[in-house]
């Protein structure tokens, strides 16, 4: 906790000139800290009403939705617990692994397919794969699926900064994301840990 | 596998001067491409003798020792299973919890205190925690702790850049690391999975 706190000392006068109000100062100091790296600051991009729409998803005990078993490790589940909500994942699962093989799709797309109707009032937490967040925004344009929030930031450079474009630019979903080709699961874990810490007054 | 390789074309050419190895070229590759960053290219820290080193463990069916739950999720354990080797966290552990609080330490410092001579002929991996570092590096100097490699690479603000600098200068152990701030499990877990694959036959 000592550490936490020096270390977003450091990041605050990165921060300064981004207009964030405390909350959103919260998220980019953690996501910020997980990388190590303040040229986070300019590319985090958060929908005027995601943080308000995770908190209340989360406190009426919604479930987490991740494309990789990595996001799934870092969310702190414990304290999502005490509002009713689990976490869950599936792209390791044979079943998946058998449908991704037949439709010749990536194990995180059919995973994400595979949640469906699941996916209503949840936040989906993406770290990883690109093709699991295009796959969600299809669900979203052509399902009428309808998620809380997405927590889209898959990382690398094919399909990855294409895939935080088009989450940008739908307008349906709150959203948290970075642009470009950064990311990785312990940013999407960051973003999802703060507002769970904002909720929990233990903390 | 298809779009590993089209990442690993468009990262390619930030390697072009760096006079790496094919061994080299392979983990930097993969590393760039789980930060989706290729400012990697020349913080990224391969000791001489660490590839060999980590290959000729692997191959004796070492055990591989991480710091966070995250890393532990990240590597490639059923490849490694054919080798012999298991990865080993115990951040999570109460017992950990408890030596950590009545000595004063962070979790992460008591957890690789606690694996003691278990960590002779092993390789360590560290994704997030500087002071899981240190401790690894005063175990080695003070208590004639042998690990076959390091994979050290904390990120943050506050003792990451430093444990780092600390792993570089010792010149014992092989080591895998990145200078400065960057790092985070999925960096440490791409160097430990990217010489998984090199002795795995079946890709």
């Amino acid at each position: 906790m000592e550490i936490e706190k020096r270390s977003f000392e450091i990041i605050a006068p990165h921060l300064k000139n981004l207009n964030l109000n405390d909350d959103e100062k919260k998220i980019y100091s953690r996501m910020i800290h997980a990388a190590g790296d303040v040229e986070y600051a300019p590319i985090i991009k958060i929908s005027s009403n995601a943080i308000e729409a995770a908190k209340n998803a989360i406190k009426n005990g919604c479930n987490i939705f991740t494309d990789v078993e990595m996001v799934r490790t870092g969310i702190n589940k414990k304290t999502l617990k005490k509002f009713g909500g689990e976490v869950f994942c599936k792209v390791a699962d044979d079943e998946i692994k058998k449908i991704a093989e037949h439709e010749g799709i990536t194990r995180s797309m059919a995973a994400m397919r595979n949640f469906g109707k699941k996916l209503n009032n949840s936040i989906i937490a993406i770290g990883n794969a690109p093709t699991a967040l295009f796959e969600v925004l299809r669900l979203i344009r052509e399902e009428n699926i309808n998620p809380a929030v997405i927590v889209g930031i898959p990382v690398g450079f094919v399909g990855a900064a294409d895939s935080k474009k088009s989450l940008v630019e739908q307008n349906k979903i709150p959203f948290i994301t970075v642009e470009g080709t950064k990311g990785g699961s312990p940013i999407a874990v960051a973003a999802i840990n703060a507002i769970i810490y904002m909720l929990d007054n233990s903390r």
